[in-house]
């Protein structure tokens, strides 16, 4: 689903620098400087857009950027202030009972959440460019012989995510740990959510083994874990957040986008992105699954969307013919 | 899915007053002055909300109206002054070379559309109280011993579905018919799909046979039929409407609208209400877990969301413990 690629940044970085702090990235980023270079994508229904920047060096030389910039769910404290505070209220449309207007609020009542990726590379450039979609059918055969070949050529970095598990970022944002270094895991609240309400309550699970890419390699072997994810991690948001666990999505993506496993916890009355059939694998559906026969995903085929212009899909069109992937 | 409610407001007016212009609704509407008596509904992925408010008139009586705030999509001629024209920008996160901002823009860049229906009536504001969902996972027990007996009591009519089956109604809509009366079926458009544009293209396969209520009746003597759906109705589709089989979501709900087997076929692009991992079931999933176990769906657990005011969710209340259903 093209939705599952909405904001923010999913971080794979592609552009290590050993440090995960150093470079170009400690520098302020001039926002007021940067040169609009196009519109990758707009998202007029999630009221974000994605574009590609530039920033001139001292020297001359300009630097990529990607900068999101996407309009904040509304806050229940400050809708008063809204309605009362508002700078200027200009009637669009009157018919019957029916009135439209638009109404300016005060910069304070009207933040933008904007998310910079700098120095930017062309993969987190072109991985917010819109592209055609297709779905691919992947037997086991195909994630040995194409999917597996590919995910170890990529060398996909996923140094945020170790330091995380190490504490060395974002320790403060840590909501539950189980620290058993092969069946534990830590919760965090995903970059996705502000935590400012309940609406979009959005949480990542990640498991402390680092050998587990996803969904694919697990096996009954990883009941505990999986099982201790489920229990602890809907008491621990029902505890911080008194949302129960009846009332979470808790699921997996396959394909995610970073290889090592992870879990997403979502309210379900949100429509987040990425929850549509051909990505999301309920955790509770695995584990049935799993218990049902330890191998079920090494064998059963598994069906996702890729983007005509990924890697990946150009490796499954060498093999087969398209259309009639699937 | 709830959000297939999402603004504006569909008008069906329940307060007719004739000249379509009179009565409260010529006055100015003060917007300042209204009282929030409670807020009906968020949604956190659209930016947008539904309230309850009350103006008090002259003489102290409270009249009722509906207030919808949306912050609205970034038009692409106003980007490069919200990056240069900001009030302020405040770092929120920085790690590695990701950060995120708050940027709060000048009153002039960030309209709100509000729309309000004033005087409103109690049917105005039901139309946008969020009903609380949860999810029940229901194993093959709970089927036989809550819903099946549910299901049976409602006697539900799907007379349409007869209808056209039997050409007594839509005929000239039918797309591809496969007349066998145990393994054949008719395509037809989808009621939301206007076939205007093929982005939200939308189509529904009924099955001949009559005694399929839902996914919980399949077993492996259902294979042919499935397997008829799925190649038949991707030819039959991209033979009229030029879109290849990998450009479609093919899928049962779970639970259906109605208990005659039926299966969806939507435009890979096209985020349709339905599509998420708590309610749609791949056909090609479908076939592959009858194919490992004819009974898989007399076995599995099988998870969905169901609003609290509903039948079916009292009779399970009333067998567990809420909160905890899932």
């Amino acid at each position: 689903c093209a939705m599952a690629e909405a904001p923010p940044v999913k971080r794979k970085r592609e552009d290590e620098d050993g440090d995960g702090n150093g470079g170009a990235a400690a520098a302020p980023f001039p926002l007021a400087e940067l040169r609009l270079r196009r519109v990758l994508r707009e998202s007029a229904r999630d009221k974000a857009v994605f574009l590609h920047g530039e920033v001139t060096g001292p020297s001359g030389e300009g630097t990529d950027a990607l900068v999101i910039l996407e309009k904040t769910p509304f806050q229940e404290e400050k809708l008063l202030d809204l309605l009362k505070k508002h700078t200027k209220l200009e009637l669009r449309m009157h018919n019957d009972i029916y009135k439209t207007y638009h109404l300016y609020p005060p910069p304070e009542l009207s933040e933008i959440k904007t998310t910079v990726v700098y120095p930017a590379t062309e993969k987190h450039l072109q991985k917010y460019l819109r592209q055609e979609v297709h779905l691919i059918c992947e037997t086991w055969e195909d994630y040995k012989n194409i999917t597996l070949p590919y995910i170890q050529s990529q060398s996909f970095s996923i140094q945020w995510v170790y330091n995380i598990l190490e504490k060395k970022a974002e320790a403060d944002r840590i909501i539950h740990e189980n620290p058993d270094p092969c069946d534990g895991f830590v919760l965090v609240p995903d970059f996705k959510w502000n935590q400012n309400q309940l609406d979009d309550l959005y949480l990542i699970a990640l498991v402390h083994r680092r050998e587990v890419k996803s969904l694919r390699d697990l096996t009954a072997e990883h009941l505990p874990l999986l099982r201790n994810i489920l229990r602890e991690g809907k008491e621990a948001i029902m505890k911080r957040f008194g949302v129960p666990g009846s009332q979470l999505r808790i699921y997996l993506h396959y394909h995610p986008s970073y290889y090592h496993l992870h879990v997403h916890f979502t309210a379900l009355g949100y429509d987040a992105p990425g929850i549509s059939v051909e990505r999301a694998h309920l955790l509770t559906d695995v584990i049935d699954n799993l218990v049902l026969d330890s191998m079920y995903y090494q064998k059963r085929a598994l069906t996702f969307a890729l983007q005509a212009d990924k890697e990946l899909f150009k490796r499954f069109q060498e093999v087969r013919q398209f259309p009639g992937t699937f």
